[in-house]
C-alpha cells in the first residue's frame, strides 16, 4: 500500500480528537508507576478491534469481543502489571467486574466498556486495588489526560508510544491518536503489544474494521521482536464523528484517504514497538522486494527480522549475510540463490553486499560499519516477481536475556 | 515409539564397528583445530541419508545426493571452518574435486564418496589446502581413528558427541557408532548439525532409509538450539554387512530391533546436541502427552523448546509457567486450558506446577530450584489424546548473544 499524497500532517503534541478524554493513574497493582488507564468518548463511537491469534487468550479479549458484537463503545480501560490471563472462570469475572464499575463511574452501558489486561500470566487482578481505584481515574479524564493514559499502559517500555496525525477530508480536519505499548513486562513475563486509535472521523463499525484489518496486517502483524505471540495483544480504534465529514459507509476515495493516514500512524507505532523491544539496541527494518507474491514477501520479510543470528549479527554489527540467506532459505518464499540481490541501508549509507547470489564484500569494515546505527534497513531483492513487504523488528542483545532471564522472587 | 527390551549395550570405548576406519588432521581451514576428517569401510556400504529442510543448500549436499543415487557408499569426507554454502557452480566443482581427490587417494569410486561441509557461509574453500591435506587425511584412516574424526568435524561444538551401542540379531552381535556435532561456529555463523552412523549391520538400502527417516523425526528433528535450520545438515547411516547377521530387506523383528537400536542411538546424540548448543547451560526437554494427535505432540513440543522466553526462564531458573501456556497457545496443537498439566522434573525431584490449567505453585521457590539444575525436563499432559513427543532444547543464555554477536572481522 503506498502512501498517497493527501494532505496530511504529523503533530507534535499528544492532542486527544475532538470529544475524547483519557486519564491514567496509580492504584497499586504495580509498585509504583501507573497502572490503570482509561480511554473515553463523550458519545458512543463505531468501534472495531483486532486481538491476538494465540488459541490461548486473555479474560479481557472474550470480554472486549462480547461487548464489541454491536461495534459500539465509548469507553476502553486498561491495566498494566497483571495480564489476567491463565486466570479461569474467575478471570472472566473479574474482568466483566471491572467494566461494570467503569461503567457506572463513567455514566455509560456496561457493554460500552472494552478491557485490556497487560502483565503477568497465571495470578489474579488485584480486584480490591482496582476498585479503589476505578472512581478516580474515572474522575480524572480529560482533553489533556493522553500523557498520563500512555504511561499507564507501559509495562518495561522504555518510553510511551505515541502518534498523532490530521488530514482533511471533504474540508473537515480530521484528527487520529495512536497510543500503543510494546513488548515488556512489570516482572519477566511475556510481551503484550496493545495499541490504541482514536479518532473524530465519522466512519462506521464495518468500514472501520475493514481499514483496521487490513492496515494490521501491513504494520502490526509485520513487527516481531522475539517471535512470541502474546496471549493478550489487542488493537482498537474507536471513532466518534466529531470531524463533521461525510459518514464512510462503502469503499471510495474518502475510505482510501482514511486508510492511507491510518496505515501512515500504525506504520510509524509499529516502528517506535520494534525499536523498544525487549533489549533492543537497533530498530532493525526488513524489506523484501521481488518474491513471488505478497504472502511469500511478507513471510520472508518475518523470517529474517525473526532470525536470531540475524539479530545477533546485527547487535555486534557484523555484515554476515550467510545468516540471511539461511532466514530466508527456511522462510515459505520460493528463492533462487542466483538471482538474489542484498542491500544494507543505515544513515551512514548503502551498500549492495549480495549481487545475484555472489558474495559483494570488497570492503568487509565498511558493511560492518553501516550495521553501527540506531536504525538498520536490510533490502533484500528475490528477483523473482512483484511481491514486496517489510517486518520491523530489532536486534537481539545481552539485555534480552537479562530482562527475561531473571528471577521473578 | 517405545524401546523394546532387547539386549543392548552401550560401549564407553570409542570404537568403531568391524571393517571401518576414520582419521581426522588439521589441513589449514581454522587456524589451530582439526577440520578434515574421513570415515572409510572396506567393502562398500549399504547407505541412506537425510538432509536439511533448508530451501539453501550447501554445495557438499546437492553432490552427496547424487552420488547416493545407487544406495552405496564407501566413504564420507567431512571438513569444518567453511560450509561451502552461498557459492554457486565453483562451490558444487569444489565440493566434486574434493570428493575425486579422496577417491584416488582411497582407492575407490568417486561416486562412493560422500561430501559433508559446516562453516562460514559465502567464502569459498581453500582447495590448495585441502589438496595438500587429503593423501594425509586418507593416509592415516584406522580403527582407532574415531576420535580424530569426531575432533575434525567440531566447530564450536564444547565436546565430541558419540554414542556407541551393541546388540544382538539372531545370535550375530552388531555395533553401531554416531559420531555427531552440534550447534557451533569456527567464526560467528550458523549452527549446522551433522550426525554419521556406522554399522556391521547386513540391511538393504531401502530398509536403511526408511529406518533413518523414522527415526530421523523422532530425534534430530526434534531438536531445536536457536530455531534456526542450517544449510548444511545432514545424517548419514553406513552398513558393511560385516556382522553376519540374515540380511535385512523387509520389515519384521529384526528390522524393528535395528530401529529400535537406532532410535535409541539417536536419540542418545540427540541430547548430546542439544546440550552443547551455543551458550547452553542446560539441556531442555519437553515431553508432550495426552495431545490429539503425534503431529500436533511435536509442533507444541517444539514450539515449548524453541520459544526464547521459556529458554531464558529456564537459564534464570524462573518457573514461569505462564511463558509455557503462551507457546503452547501459539503451536499448532489444539488446547483445552482448563484441561492442561505441567509438570517439572529433574535430578531435584517433580512437582505438579499447573493443574488442570489452574496455578498449583504453593512453594514457587521449590519450583524454581527444580529448574537450578544441568538437566531440565517439562512434561505438559495436554489431556486431550493419545499422541505424545519429546523434543530436545536448551536454555538461552548471555553467551549464545556472546558468541553470534561476536564481530567477526
Amino acid at each position: 500500500m503506498n502512501n498517497k499524497n493527501t494532505e496530511k500532517q504529523e503533530i507534535k503534541d499528544l492532542v486527544l480528537p475532538q470529544g475524547f478524554l483519557a486519564s491514567g493513574i496509580h492504584c497499586g497493582i504495580k509498585r509504583k508507576r501507573k497502572d490503570l488507564g482509561i480511554l473515553f468518548s463523550e458519545i458512543p463511537c463505531d468501534t472495531a478491534a483486532v486481538y491476538t491469534q494465540n488459541s490461548i487468550k486473555g479474560a479481557s479479549i472474550s470480554l472486549t469481543r462480547e461487548h464489541l458484537i454491536d461495534g459500539k463503545a465509548q469507553a476502553i480501560l486498561i491495566n498494566s502489571g497483571v495480564a489476567n490471563t491463565g486466570t479461569g472462570k474467575k478471570g472472566i469475572e473479574d474482568a466483566r467486574v471491572m467494566a461494570q464499575q467503569a461503567a457506572e463511574a463513567l455514566g455509560i452501558g456496561e457493554n460500552d466498556v472494552l478491557v485490556a489486561s497487560t502483565g503477568i500470566i497465571g495470578i489474579p487482578l488485584p480486584m480490591d486495588k482496582i476498585a479503589l481505584g476505578m472512581p478516580i481515574v474515572c474522575a480524572k479524564k480529560s482533553p489533556d489526560g493522553a500523557r498520563d493514559f500512555a504511561q499507564a499502559i507501559r509495562t518495561t517500555d522504555t518510553f510511551d508510544k505515541t502518534v498523532v496525525l490530521r488530514f482533511n477530508l471533504g474540508g473537515k480536519m480530521v484528527t487520529m491518536t495512536g497510543i500503543a505499548k510494546g513488548s515488556g513486562m512489570i516482572h519477566p513475563n511475556m510481551a503484550t503489544m496493545l495499541a490504541f486509535i482514536l479518532t473524530d472521523l465519522n466512519i462506521s463499525a464495518k468500514m472501520l474494521q475493514q481499514a483496521l484489518k487490513d492496515s494490521t496486517n501491513e504494520t502490526y502483524n509485520m513487527i516481531t521482536v522475539d517471535g512470541e505471540t502474546s496471549t493478550n495483544d489487542m488493537v482498537v480504534i474507536m471513532a466518534n464523528g466529531q470531524a463533521g465529514n461525510d459518514r464512510i459507509s462503502s469503499d471510495g476515495e474518502d475510505y482510501s484517504t482514511f486508510l492511507y493516514a491510518l496505515n501512515e500512524l500504525n506504520i510509524k507505532l509499529a516502528r517506535l514497538i520494534a525499536r523498544d523491544g525487549e533489549g533492543a539496541t537497533k530498530l532493525l527494518e526488513i524489506r523484501i522486494e521481488g518474491a513471488q507474491d505478497e504472502t511469500q514477501a511478507r513471510n520472508a520479510a518475518k523470517a529474517v527480522a525473526k532470525s536470531s543470528l540475524v539479530k545477533t549479527a546485527v547487535f555486534g554489527a557484523d555484515a554476515n549475510w550467510g545468516r540471511i540467506l539461511c532466514a530466508l532459505g527456511y522462510s515459505d518464499a520460493v528463492i533462487d540463490e542466483d538471482k538474489l540481490d542484498i542491500f544494507l541501508m543505515s544513515e551512514k549509507g548503502r551498500m549492495m553486499i549480495v549481487d545475484q547470489g555472489e558474495d559483494n564484500l570488497s570492503d568487509y569494515k565498511h558493511a560492518c560499519s553501516l550495521l553501527d546505527c540506531n536504525e538498520v534497513t536490510i533490502v533484500i531483492n528475490l528477483n523473482m516477481g512483484d511481491g514486496t513487504a517489510t517486518a520491523y523488528g530489532c536486534d537481539l542483545s545481552f539485555d534480552y536475556v537479562r530482562i527475561n532471564g531473571a528471577m521473578r522472587s
